[in-house]
């Protein structure tokens, strides 16, 4: 081919869209000997043509009109980096349409529409790339599309939002509870102010979905997510991991059974010696289990301007390479497969179990029997006073259908020794 | 293209040969999905056609003769698993002038001889691809050149020796001396009977060369690698490291600076709470630090049958893939910068310096007075007594460039009250 430059449409100027211009600018070189050829910022589409940038921009490259992008037939490939998925979604699919190649951060959109996506990247020929959607800075799309594809992936979990990572590293070393924390997370520009997204897990279950995926070559729906945020984790809960030698992360899990695959996303207990338990502030990282490879961890930053552009980079230039070559869409989608979302109940795990009950005789062993009824069989216990009549009793059972600890739950409620379960969270990274 | 499917030579079928052999026929299926072709092995290259390979082999598969292999227009990609570099190297180069696209393991061949290989690729515009030859199953050649590719990469340094981070996770774990560990290992087939080229730091140094070599895009010859094992280093120096806050890992190091690129391999002290220092066992570990990306960290099984032959496939995919889109060398050399490598005298670290000193007054004082002389501030002290008439002094530096300490330890060893300076190994991984 014959191109100088190729040319770059971005969609947004917020956070990330300034880093990956400030990249394409201070790294213009090294990029352009990496590539092989000049990439140029040509148009940025935003609201507001006024608003001060704090950058050094050319002229008129500033627009609010998103036909001057991908009406623009010299723009060969299109940044995303709106954020949401309302117009953005429409935005990205006329920009497919006009066959431009798309690089995204939107971890929304690729886990909400991706069928609709890959499938329209496919049919313009384009490459659709989302590095930048799942744990910001962390090479992990291309690790498992490419550097792992020799193997079957048994399991993915890891430490994907960095804002429950800091606050519970927080609740693990200063012992406060998780009301505080949040406040401290949230003035140090953290968390949001309306935090759901984060201490929901409902972010974190956009990027196992989106991990899962292709991982397991099969479309994983969010809403088949099982996802369960952090906010019932108490300074005691911390404690007792302590105690018992663990500590409390925000997974997301995904595993591959010959029945189907698990996906879901909760507070897990881990082992202190875990790789992953070290993995503290807003780091993330993820950690893969391959038939042939082995145990395998990826870390790094999850989220910020420089990482998440470090990433949105990387794949405009893999997009880049394949206009050079006139090999768009070398990778495309990898769901291949149609594999069944198992239940929750239909998992299997440790438990960590806190129960509030009253401190007289004969009450672990009605407990325990309720157990025993249900198949789930006990590992640890730890019976502590709490006040005078009450007292705390932490159960830890060995490893079991998450169907049958529900069962047991339930008719432990109606125990009338039992005042509370306090809180019930999975044990996971251990055989 | 019309191909149904692309044919593969095997040259060797050693451990990770046979690794390669079982991924291709495993997971066939998938890999098929993924690469969008088939991949067949074709001829494997052995010395004897008669040994028992523990294989389920097609007739008349093995051959003694490398034509049969370099020779057959129907063999598109040649995979390297013999090693060493007599005859290796001339046969890959054959195979690159035949038009083969080459995967190799071998990191003494790219190491010493990267550039006529690279330049062999290129010229016959095929891909070579080297993943497996550095830290086995880590997919870190590939977040190099591509996932990273945004960034400037400023320092990567880490554990791409197994055999010494076994070794050295022992003598941690159980006080142990170098000696006995290292019988334990060899027994346990983690070390070979020569142990030299894990222990002294050789294995370590080919694997450090490539990494720079990639991360500063500038060709760093394995001669310019400042070379130091592990064999010097006494349960005493582990004891020591706990006591002041750090863990000993043998690195291998490699920083970009204004004046040129530092590249070496020694025993480090690294502070307990790195990422690196909970890396225990056969692991690897590599940490990159990136001017976008800052600091990320990949870690799994830096060799064994499998893990090898996980990252040998994916390069093999990658390889495929390139044929099938007709388009092979799409990501070649990277090394387009000419930059000096720096003598380990101009490097700068913190040292950890344990001295055998007469116990009696004013030693410490005139031990001052020559680090002062060279400018070699000190960061603390530990006195103790070995016996009667002799103590051991520890003295950990402040940052400071190598050739003062040289100096000031040449100085150091003429004073009467110094037995002896009994070790000196360098400070990593904090501000």
């Amino acid at each position: 081919m014959e191109r100088q430059v190729i040319k770059v449409g971005l969609l947004g100027l917020g956070t990330v869209g300034r880093g990956v211009y400030r990249i394409l600018i201070d790294n213009a070189e090294s990029i352009k000997q990496r590539v092989g050829i000049e990439l140029e910022v040509k148009k940025i589409l935003v609201r507001s043509l006024e608003k001060n940038r704090g950058l050094d921009l050319p002229e008129g490259i500033l627009t609010s009109n998103l036909g001057e992008i991908v009406d623009d037939p010299e723009i060969n490939i299109v940044v995303e980096v709106l954020g949401g998925t309302n117009p953005t979604l429409d935005y990205v699919l006329e920009a497919l349409r006009k066959g431009k190649s798309v690089v995204t951060a939107n971890k929304d959109m690729v886990a909400e529409h991706g069928e609709r996506l890959f499938a329209a990247a496919q049919q313009n020929n384009c490459d659709l790339l989302f590095e930048a959607s799942v744990a910001g800075g962390i090479p992990i799309i291309r690790t498992l599309k490419q550097s792992l594809a020799a193997n079957r992936i048994q399991e993915v979990f890891g430490i994907i939002n960095g804002t429950t990572n800091y606050m519970l590293t927080k609740m693990t070393q200063e012992g406060s509870e998780f009301d505080d924390v949040l406040k401290e997370a949230q003035a140090q520009g953290y968390a949001e102010s309306d935090p759901t997204a984060d201490v929901g897990g409902f972010d974190a279950a956009r990027k196992i979905a989106i991990l899962s995926s292709i991982a397991f070559n099969t479309r994983v729906p969010l809403s088949r997510v099982y996802t369960e945020g952090i906010t019932k984790i108490s300074a005691e809960d911390i404690a007792y991991a302590n105690e018992l030698g663990y500590v409390i992360k925000l997974l997301g899990i995904a595993k591959s059974r010959d029945e189907g695959v698990e996906v879901r996303v909760h507070p897990t207990f881990i082992p202190k010696a875990h790789p992953l338990a070290a993995v503290g502030d807003v780091f993330n990282a993820v950690f893969v289990r391959g038939d042939a490879v082995g145990d395998t961890m990826f870390y790094g930053r999850g989220a910020g301007e420089m990482p998440t552009a470090s990433a949105v980079v990387a794949d405009v230039m893999d997009a880049a390479r394949d206009l050079v070559r006139n090999v768009p869409g070398i990778i495309g989608c990898t769901c291949f497969e149609h594999r069944p979302v198992l239940e929750v109940g239909q998992t299997f795990s440790k438990y960590y179990i806190r129960l509030k009950v009253s401190d007289k005789p004969g009450v672990l062993a009605s407990i325990a029997l309720v157990f025993g009824n249900k198949e789930v069989s006990l590992k640890s216990v730890i019976q502590k006073e709490a006040t005078g009549k009450t007292a705390e009793l932490v159960l830890v059972t060995h490893r079991v259908q998450e169907q049958n600890v529900q069962d047991a739950l339930m008719d432990i409620k109606q125990l009338s020794s039992v005042i509370e379960v306090a809180n019930v969270i999975r044990v996971e990274g251990e055989e």
